[in-house]
């Protein structure tokens, strides 16, 4: 990639190939360091003996309101998520807001609300902020950025490197909902489909998945790229192969139809709602009972397993019993999901 | 203000009185809680016994390159700057990129580098991130976020509301010089002055600063809406009248002349390397020396001090004898000044 005479491109925010590029040639030699270089979803770092994780995402959604959410809650569910990932309890968010001049207060008050009850949902605090105002047309009504620090209490290491040869993934329910919600309301489809997003805080369920067992091994939400982003960066992480059984995939049949009109496939669609638990067979049943036992995890199923052959890819065996590889998304299926 | 009919306008990020009453009126009455309503720089809090604090700001300076830094190294430079600001030293940083298609990647690499140049400077870690693309059109090039955490070691509390009956105002020299860089490069003037932004990280003077006195009782940095916006602040978080000296305060010859070209007033004017330094008059002496003895506050100076009369207001006492109230800045003299 020669830096030099390119332009960034809507695919260089996909989460998939032309994102991977991004930060492999530009951010990375300038940025390197142990922290960032882990590549999780969050950093996680030791202060004066505590161990923390932090994370950070600004939300582009658009629109700014969809079904099943807005870009408030969306911003607070995000973070919270990420720094869950790290196998950490989410405690502090910071938010700030970038807004167009002429954007309706009355709209920035209803996302300002949903922004605390996500938080009181999740039990975290939104203790700082910052806003900035542009000029109409320098940002798309409104965008958000929050971060967020945890604290990791447990003697544990999540990472997506830590994928080993007979564990399982594990899924808290339907896949593609929040970017078929999202797509549907921008394309007018929402009349003929009644999907609404996932998105929700995911840190009580991964909080007791993690006091039920110490094996938790890989803990990532799919968001942008989807499941197949996700999965073929843990497949490269851990340098494992990701069969997928295609029966077991928890798709809902409004998103099938959806995506089938849109040309899309929902193991690319991005959710918001949605973990991925990689933990060795023995105790899936254990952590599927508890996840279970959860409103955002009562659909929870295995979806797969990891092997060592094929390693660095994901494989989809098929309902007639063939196999195909599930790349990474090269560009931009869906610009602005999140 | 009724919320309901009501739209942004480019004064609500103006960091002066329509600011404040988006806090009021919006922010607030959702968000309230302890952490966030000391109104601070960042937010304090502790976890699992360590005193930590938090900041968040978004970088929207147009320009993004201006003579003295670019949106980079100033994203860098301010979160350090506000997590030193709560009396902590500033360890993480997150970073969140909202980038343009079709942003130059040349440029984007410049700016990526100069955060690492000022990470390093500042010995602080950008831990993680987060890049998100728009359409062209949908942002201005680039805005970055910056999220920081640091630690508080020393048993003290630093906050906007601890200015008292004696104390003196310190502030580590030349003010408005960050403004008049922008506006001399919008406006074309960057020919007729070679004034440079003051950007700067100002986490080791100000360490130094708490290793040599307990008795701190504000710092601030006083980016938009100035020296006014900052001290009208803290005058009424501390509930006392706040007293300047014309005669003392720092200002550049060519920035008294550009302001006067473009009708502005320094005081009213963004500093980005800047910190206002509140302290009984006793330990004045010594903070000023080790102040003096660091680059970025060789130039340090009292402007003012603090008196029970006048609470809540902000007296100048100028160079003739007579006073004037310094108002808080109403709107926005300088959009997109950081």
């Amino acid at each position: 990639m020669d830096i030099q005479k390119k332009q960034i491109l809507i695919g260089h925010g996909s989460g998939g190939k032309l994102s991977q590029e991004l930060f492999q040639n530009l951010f990375s030699p300038h940025f390197s360091n142990p922290f960032l270089d882990e590549t999780h979803d969050g950093a996680i770092f030791e202060i004066n003996g505590v161990r923390l994780a932090m994370s950070t995402d600004s939300y582009v959604v658009n629109p700014v309101f969809f079904p099943g959410g807005n870009i408030g809650d969306l911003a607070v569910n995000g973070t919270v998520n990420d720094v869950s990932m790290c196998g950490a309890k989410p405690l502090y968010l910071s938010c700030g807001f970038i807004l167009e001049e002429g954007f309706s207060m009355a709209e920035l008050d209803a996302i300002v609300k949903s922004m605390r009850l996500a938080a009181d949902k999740a039990g975290v605090y939104l203790v700082t902020g910052d806003t900035k105002v542009v000029e109409k047309g320098k940002v798309d009504k409104v965008y958000i950025n929050t971060s967020g620090i945890g604290v990791i209490e447990k003697d544990i290491t999540i990472s997506p490197k830590n994928a080993v040869n007979g564990d399982v993934i594990i899924i808290n329910g339907n896949i593609a909902d929040h970017g078929i919600a999202i797509m549907s309301k921008r394309e007018g489809l929402d009349f003929t489909t009644d999907i609404q997003s996932d998105s929700a805080a995911l840190n009580h369920m991964i909080a007791a998945v993690l006091d039920v067992s110490e094996n938790i091994h890989v803990l990532r939400d799919p968001t942008r790229g989807g499941l197949s982003a996700t999965l073929n960066e843990i497949a490269e992480a851990s340098q494992v192969g990701i069969y997928l059984q295609e029966t077991c995939l928890p798709i809902h049949e409004q998103v099938k139809t959806a995506s089938a009109l849109l040309g899309l496939d929902p193991l690319y669609i991005a959710n918001e709602g949605k973990s991925i638990i990689i933990v060795p067979e023995a105790d899936a049943e254990k952590i599927l009972a508890v996840m279970q036992s959860f409103e955002e995890g009562k659909h929870s199923v295995i979806i797969g397993n990891i092997q060592e052959k094929n390693s660095g890819k994901v494989i989809l065996e098929t309902e007639l019993g063939t196999k195909r590889i599930i790349d990474m998304p090269s560009a931009e299926q869906l610009p602005r999901i999140c």
